[in-house]
């Protein structure tokens, strides 16, 4: 298993999470610790489609550079952080503690740096 | 002025709040407290790709139904939430505290549902 692969499977030991894919600005997939009825496609999609909303902030509302996204929706949240030139994407159930989420997120996030 | 966008001037008084503005899911400007340099259009398109985000989470992670969604970038963050078939978009600084702003929008939220 690759270096990537060990550090997102980390993130699946936080209560709620069902996995998570470090997926390349224009769509590449670099990595991948999801569930088995996740799609890393359909995640690739949309980390493409957030980034498009960021794109157009960016451009006409003064926003700056993407840092990060969240989606709340009726059964699930997801993350999206940038690493270098990637997002970061993590897929967790409604319950799951963002606090908690961050602090590992942050020592993930240094560690994929390195490697990147 | 009409009671929709006085309830969106209202939360212009939010710290770090440029402004506000309810779209309707396909995209239609129901209402708009917007700062002079923000078209609503863009704003409008960036709902449309949430909601197209969104979608693929709930169509292909059985997240359930669309509910919020905040980008944060270097500038600014921008917060999409759920109001009976439309969208309440409100632009902020990055300083913006998002506890003082959710309460608000709560209030703010219950308001428009009564006029929708």
């Amino acid at each position: 298993m690759s270096e990537i692969t060990n550090i997102l499977e980390s993130l699946k030991s936080i209560k709620g999470v069902h996995g998570a894919a470090l997926i390349e600005k224009f769509g590449l997939i670099k990595g991948s610790a999801l569930p088995g009825w996740v799609d890393p496609e359909a995640v690739a999609a949309m980390v493409t489609l957030i980034l498009k909303a960021s794109q157009r902030a960016t451009k006409e509302l003064e926003q700056g550079q993407f840092n990060n996204a969240i989606i709340e929706s009726g059964k699930g949240k997801i993350l999206f952080n940038t690493v270098k030139e990637n997002v970061l994407v993590i897929i967790s159930t409604v319950e799951a503690k963002l606090g908690i989420i961050n602090l590992k997120l942050s020592a993930a996030t240094q560690a994929l740096e390195s490697l990147l």
